[in-house]
């Protein structure tokens, strides 16, 4: 399986999967997380994500692995940004290539439940 | 809501929903069903789609409409290729912007099992 985790400061710009669609792919879907103008009720700028990095990104490993193991997924993007990010901008890009559709959205809504849980990727801050 | 449906032939290039990012928009999932190389475990090259266009445009925007009525999504972007698409392209893209992910999941999979059983768009061949 092909497994890309990046967590950095910076726009998620026209987020590109880099995975390769082979012959074996017949689903690719992608999650992309922006963030809301508003929070608790009040208007913000943006939000401030901060991570705890090298076990943020083998926790990633570990769950997508984890998830992976049983259903024909080939291949998982996930990018978090941290620092600062604005109104209508990505905090996070995930994407998954799968035999098919089903695999692909369980192991996406999968992941996206148990990174609030299991990551340390904080939001600390409004702006 | 924003709806844009498009049926035609040619290659879904870069699929970049159009959709609008606005402040209120958390969450944008899509959805790429790329042609995989084998059918009924023979090796094929591709597949050859037919629409009855008109039909199809509405019915696609009838189902959206429907499942868009008790959710907060906020935009549906769908294009499907027809004529020849060969192994490893998409023959059909489909953008969701809603307010949390879960609402943009939820109408993105339920619109997939509505489109095979009620839009008049086929497999017709392989080559």
């Amino acid at each position: 399986m092909q497994l890309q985790v990046h967590i950095g400061p910076g726009p998620i710009a026209n987020p590109q999967p880099s995975l390769v669609i082979d012959m074996g792919i017949g689903a690719l879907v992608e999650f992309t997380g922006v963030v809301r103008g508003e929070e608790n009720g009040g208007t913000i700028g943006g939000l401030v994500y901060e991570a705890y990095q090298p076990m943020a990104e083998r926790e990633i490993t570990r769950i997508v692995t984890e998830l992976a193991a049983s259903r024909r997924v080939l291949g998982v993007r996930v990018v978090h940004r941290i620092g600062r990010v604005p109104v209508g901008e990505a905090a996070i890009y995930v994407a998954v290539v799968a035999k098919h559709r089903a695999e692909a959205f369980a192991l996406l809504t999968g992941f996206m439940d148990r990174l609030k849980q299991d990551v340390p990727i904080w939001k600390t801050d409004t702006f």
